[in-house]
């Protein structure tokens, strides 16, 4: 049996055994946005790590150093906005081949403080070393939450209003745009780029609805929305129904899908590396909620369905027709 | 310009520059054995981060699984032990290749638990990914200090004794055994490639030492001795005279060294990968502390030279004759 049988998950839930050696005051380990644990302080500890490699998360000549650094940091944010956490320290770990410039090297750092600057995280430490042949980047970041606002993938109740953070499938988009070698010759698609380069991680927003009343649980969307929400559906022990008409798409997102033929539908359900939360919160709360976000941030909180109790993912369509969901997000290591 | 100008340590400087950009509570940044801050208790906090690389750090079929878990997680508890704290929590990011049996990360998880478990580490989250080449790993720790007992770099003063809490140069000669695939056929060649492959934090030692009176800088010796020697005087602004007498060196390198004609004294000064902890205390309390770590630890803790005002590293020869030493040690990007 190799790695390619069990996949990513099948080898997580294999490594998890055995790493929780003192479990007092632990209140996350493996298997949520970021680790959780009690230090001496009231708040709670947040870590979060993100290893990116060269030639399976980007290609050097296809990404400027400043964008690599962003999304190298931005990925792990996002991970601690999902905690509903505040970011502080950020680790930068480099291992970096013959072939890779000091100017490509500068730019990534560069791209790294820009965005550590605009949410007043440090880059505290890190590792520097050579590499034989990938460029490869591991960026840990420690944030801080208390206790009783920390958002988890496992709180979520049947009944709860499914909501998320911004529009899906516009990094996707991007990402093809890259790997098709696609002309990039108007606006839209030149944002589809940026979605995919320079993803904005969702810290304030994920702060403000950690403090809202009637916040369950979180999550944010690394892989797509459908596996995301499947790891909601599986921690929380619950069920969903989306709804196709409610999944924001982008007026970049529907320019695209129109240009290539494709349908903004499958590039919001199963897109990925968008870095929207996704969150749930009881039905009685969601107006209020929805409201205080659209008044925070000037765009909306978008309702695009509701946690079941079935066990079961299924989309409904603009018809009323239901359609389970099968999770499409990526796993590293099971091949089609 | 490029890396190998400016080496390993020049890139450092360089990145070092807008690195913090939130200074309250920062004791340590970039710089020191690992970062230290204040999150909101009485304790400080520390991480530390380091990155194993195939090809550079390891060749994977010249060291088992399980050793190789063992390594990637000591070298990080070794840098918690420099700082004087308590290890608590630590994050593995890995990426593997096609060519990493399932197998073999199974005894990589085994060798990071079994250590994890002796020093009641949690290993807490991390992430797991694909590579197209080398096996990656990036361990990084999580632990806890009280503010007036950490131990840093910058804090050894003149008059100083320096002391080491182990034998200097068995890892290094473990390394060469294995470079030069050199026939293992002594228990004195097994117990140097041990050293190399397993090394062991010096968690304990450190923790006592940081709670004496009189103690002040301390490092781990993870480049070899001149090289990190060679950061406490920087980084405190002092000298330092070692007597080549008093440097510790084991029966197995000894007898390594006449079977391949080298000599000790050069694998106990620019060695590397001992991971014992070379620190400094104040003359008055060093014969209390010496024997304090004789009594809890029943062997010694050497002391091998004094720290000067002379900003220089000197070597004091068994003739009393002295020689400037310089730092030795491994520039992961400076070529000779």
């Amino acid at each position: 049996m190799g790695l390619k049988d069990i996949g990513e998950f099948g080898f997580i839930r294999r490594i998890r055994r055995g790493c929780l050696t003192r479990p007092e005051g632990v209140l996350r380990g493996i298997g949520d946005d970021a680790a959780a644990f009690r230090s001496d302080g009231r708040l709670v500890s947040l870590v979060t790590t993100d290893l990116l490699v060269e030639r399976v998360h980007f290609l050097r000549e296809a990404i400027s150093g400043c964008d690599l650094g962003h999304k190298s940091l931005a990925v792990n944010l996002s991970d601690i906005a999902a905690m509903g956490g505040t970011a502080r320290e950020a680790f930068v770990s480099i291992a970096i081949p013959d072939s890779c410039e000091l100017a490509y090297l500068d730019d990534i750092f560069r791209g790294l403080q820009d965005l550590a600057r605009k949410y007043a995280v440090n880059i505290l430490g890190g590792d520097t070393t050579f590499s034989r042949s990938d460029l490869v980047i591991n960026v840990a970041v420690y944030g801080v939450v208390a206790e009783n606002e920390m958002l988890t993938r496992s709180a979520a109740r049947p009944g709860d209003v499914i909501f998320c953070t911004g529009c899906l499938g516009d990094s996707r988009a991007g990402l093809h745009l890259i790997l098709e070698g696609a002309g990039v010759d108007a606006p839209e698609l030149d944002a589809l780029l940026a979605a995919h380069r320079r993803p904005e991680p969702h810290l304030h927003e994920g702060r403000l609805l950690a403090a809202a009343p009637g916040i369950r649980a979180a999550i944010d969307v690394s892989d797509g929305l459908s596996s995301d929400l499947g790891h909601i559906v599986e921690e929380s022990r619950v069920g969903a129904r989306i709804y196709a008409a409610k999944l924001p798409t982008s007026d970049n997102l529907n320019f695209f899908c129109r240009r290539f033929g494709r349908s903004p539908l499958d590039y919001a359900l199963s897109g990925g590396e968008d870095y929207t939360l996704l969150l749930t919160a009881a039905a009685g709360d969601a107006g209020g909620i929805a409201a205080a976000f659209q008044a925070a941030f000037g765009r909306p909180l978008y309702a695009i369905g509701e946690i079941t109790d079935t066990a079961r993912m299924e989309l409904v369509d603009d018809a009323g027709n239901s359609a389970p969901i099968r999770p499409t997000g990526w796993d590293h290591f099971k091949r089609p």
